[in-house]
């Protein structure tokens, strides 16, 4: 791989958008060629359009790249990461994969559509396999791979051994997310501060839903949905970055809390991804600390990439409970984006 | 009631105790006589002694009031209003029920003992039955009443009305609780500041077990327990009063929200308890807007003793689901305890 | 006065808005009949357009009023309280003094207008003199008066007792201001939420200006600024309410803290401004514990109209140094507008 | 340099301590042998005593280290970090400076001693030719050395260059500080969610009084100070980490900001401190955003060693006036010592 794979960023000037192009520095296999953004901002510098929220420096490699239209991108990239809002990636996306493209999005768009796949490569590379199935449907070459919402990230990767060893039945699952998935401005100070909100527009349905995508299986070429039913509560809390999430879990039969433990700690991710620059080590950390995790301590594991549980016990109903958090806008937006894209370079689905 | 009953105050440095205090301005039928505190205040002014954390003004009445020993209550006072840590309630509230006062406590110590009562005067005033019980055990005039922990209280007022209407089988309880549940200093900024804490020590056991008490049936001289089971994971958040808890519920018969909503709303205090000085009012408040209640917003309903209910809504897996907020140190620490001290009273108990 | 005179509130949506509607409940002079709001808001129910944000109930009696253009408050009231934008204001508020409204404004449009007042009423109640002039050079009834910018306010009242007493060479004043003044949705909550911005648009500007026209005399018809500079920096910080400024002063001669302390607890209104519905009681608060004024302790005395300071002390520099808070949306915004309503009423200039 | 030099961490439990021993993981020169703490902890492994409330991970090979009293120090290691409160250290750092340790003090009992220097080495690195005086004042091979306060530290690195190029008259600084500058557990949480303390015991004193030490000349074997004036207002806020100061200063001539913008960002190091590992790079970055510099996203520049300067502009009375940002923790505190350890064998005063 002498030449780095040309790259566009989609909706470039907000917060995932930033995220994309601060995680991309220095990527040994791809390189920002594109950056596009709303009418206003196109034909200026990058520097001048963004308000740069990250405490990270912007790269040098983009302060003076030009933002563009979304139709560029086709021109110029073989991959594009979409940051871009639900409502413009409904109609965008579907244009740009057909001139071709490769669209990796962490949008919410087209998640449930039938074609496309939701992924999480240490839990279900193999929904690539939904990529053939679109390019032939939609007869083109380009198509649409997506990752989950941010919350369902972590909880869906905790999920993933405990489906595996003991089956499941039920989850109840109530998050505490942070603000950095609400985009920026996102959620005004005067609505957080000494306070919670105790709703998320449409993110209960998501956590109820992509779940099952994700750990259903490839049959008869599609995706036969896993066969348990998820409860969501979702508030928002006075966090930056790092979505804390309480399950409940029923599983097909009884399960001691340190056998739970032992399939968290033991799982590896599987072998077509587990070597990616994006793989996290260790998929799964499960801390014994009774207080942990919390966000502001344990959020950059693996670089943000790793999924933390905690506080792994009997649940007096649903036989489990546990703690588990995942760096929202990491795992759970642009690094997962970046890794399913890694993921569909070793298929050679790219490049 | 011409002349007013002399009450004491045990732990009065605290935040629990600065509470008592703050409520107590003022009430119609109690009057603050007697102060107490730990060895290093005692003899000292309240003023001197107390690092006042609330922003309503310490009232005049007590700035010069010197701190006494515990055993001072006994000769003064009728009534003593407990906001000791629990270690130290153990031993120091029988003490004084034994020299013939009516301990109102707000400690967890006592709260488990079978002939004494956790009260909620919206709930289960009957309990205070188990004061003729205790009394007679212990061959004694004094003896003990308590209130529940603050979580369990908005949580515990919610479940009463679908537990008479409908019956209850299994609660699923997610909190999200405020600092000041801590008491002073409590939480250290570090911990919470662009954080969540997934652990509060003891309180879990307390939320599974105490509802169970109060929402119990007086039969045959003792406290039958509710036949149902409750799930908790208690949380702490960046806010400074309100409990917000995340409630899934599973009723003896299916149960759709608005008939859950009707029954909460059109909810009543039993006649003994419902016209005292703190008698909430509404007793529950259910909100209509999708993203009530909130902590700063709504804490201070009905001056704090309301407990405010919104997002009644169909859980996939139990039935319903909902959100429950509660003043923590209102509802949930002292004016709880005064609103207990005012039902003996009227049911001359005490007085 | 039997009859309450109909007032105006023009830009009621905001937060702004929100708090003259919510102090104007049970007004014993005022009576709220009409609200103004954006093109998109007239025609509905205040309830439907409004995002009510503060913890204090929307008042039923605005519930259902319906949103109206601006020239409305013209044809049925007397008085029109301005929440508007500074540059909505600058065009609007002149129309409707044209028709003959007294506006009282909390926009900045108009402060540095030489026929238009900054009134206070316990610093400067002399300055309505202006009125007279403006009525004359445009020839009108209607008038525009206005409250200084919130952070000018709790310093200007500060500063009041020194100059009378000690006179003032220079003050150098920095701020740590609260959230609420930037409106709503205002500041994003990632960009306070464990961090401080050094600027605030504008504000250094109206803090270097302002007081000096409120602290100058009215000569010659016309104000003579007072003579001294001031220089600001202005900061937000995480804080709901109440701007907490720091101020280092050099008075004509050397003078005391405890002098300094004297003459601001001994300050009173002027006559005519001392017993009116809104006049803040103490006017000036000094308080001695070493650690205040603090803003979540202390924003809410005098009901949110005292100007609390403390920290008097000996300045290496500038010969002395204190800390001055000031409830921003109550004494600063809302509330400083009312009370200047009340000094025309008073004055006879309206009613 | 084969051999790395053997360190101890004098109260290694401690906010600070965990900051040295995160530091010096993997330090090219200096290997941690030693740890100490209180009595209750000493003979217990590391990690059992330690309450670690760093995000980055408890570095391995402390884990098992067993706690010692802090003569062991002298017994292993040729220099002693000490963080321990200012009350212990007065009495301990002597005593191990006598058993022949560098004693290398981030605690304030010693800056004010007349042999005993503050450095920070891009400043005064040749202020340690008061050790030579101190070793032989005492007779020993041992001494003290010491870092400035946490927001003496930024605050002193700004004005160096100002002083050389422009000479210092007055300065006036408002500091807006981190939780972590009052270590663990520090400041209450109910103390500052949604709130500002406008005091830190101790704290303006240093800030009035060590950069001016700092600033001065070693002439005739002793420090000459600064011949100018601070006035320091310290307040507390509710950031993590990073301590911004809001600066008015006065310089011997009319100052430009362009001209003090110029100086400090071509202010380098001295020789001897400009290559050393912990040398920050730039010294000082001054920025051009007019909101910046933020704690948040600017407090890790340069690893969290550099200086951050922002918003110089005209100061109406002062001549000049500006904002600086400094971690408090890294280069004003832990970093810091660190950094003057390095200078102390650049100068063969140790090794």
């Amino acid at each position: 791989m002498n030449k780095k794979i040309p790259v566009a960023i989609l909706g470039a000037n907000g917060s995932v958008g930033q995220r994309f192009i601060q995680l991309l520095e220095g990527h040994p296999w791809f390189e920002v060629r594109c950056l596009t953004g709303s009418d206003r901002s196109i034909g200026k510098p990058y520097k001048e359009t963004c308000h740069w929220i990250l405490p990270e420096k912007m790269p040098d490699a983009v302060r003076n790249m030009v933002i563009k239209e979304n139709e560029a991108a086709g021109k110029e990239c073989v991959v594009a990461f979409s940051a871009m809002p639900a409502d413009q990636a409904k109609a965008v996306e579907p244009l740009l994969a057909a001139q071709g493209l490769a669209v990796v999005s962490n949008a919410s768009a087209h998640r449930m559509d039938a074609d496309v796949p939701i992924l999480l490569p240490e839990v279900n590379p193999e929904h690539t396999a939904l990529v053939n199935i679109q390019t032939a449907n939609k007869k083109q070459k380009g198509f649409i791979v997506t990752n989950p919402n941010c919350t369902s990230t972590g909880l869906t990767v905790s999920l993933k051994p405990l489906l595996d060893t003991f089956g499941i039945k039920q989850v109840i699952a109530v998050s505490l997310q942070a603000l950095s998935g609400a985009g920026y401005p996102g959620v005004a100070s005067l609505d957080i501060i000494d306070n919670v909100v105790p709703f998320i527009k449409g993110e209960e349905e998501k956590v109820e839903s992509e779940p099952l995508k994700m750990l259903g299986c490839f049959v008869q070429n599609q995706i036969q949905k896993a066969n348990f039913v998820i409860s969501a509560h979702t508030n928002r809390v006075a966090v930056t970055d790092g979505h804390t999430v309480c399950v409940s879990i029923k599983c097909d039969s009884s399960i001691k809390p340190e056998d739970a433990v032992e399939v968290m700690r033991s799982y590896q991710c599987p072998e077509i991804s587990r070597e990616l620059p994006s793989s996290p080590w260790p998929v799964i950390q499960v801390m014994d600390e009774v207080d942990r995790p919390q966000p502001r301590l344990d959020r950059a594991v693996g670089n943000g990439m790793t999924t933390i549980v905690g506080r792994v016990r009997v649940d007096p109903i649903m036989g489990l409970k546990y703690v588990v958090l995942s760096h929202n806008t990491i795992r759970g937006a642009a690094g997962g984006a970046i890794y399913n894209a890694e993921l569909l370079v070793q298929q050679k689905l790219v490049g």
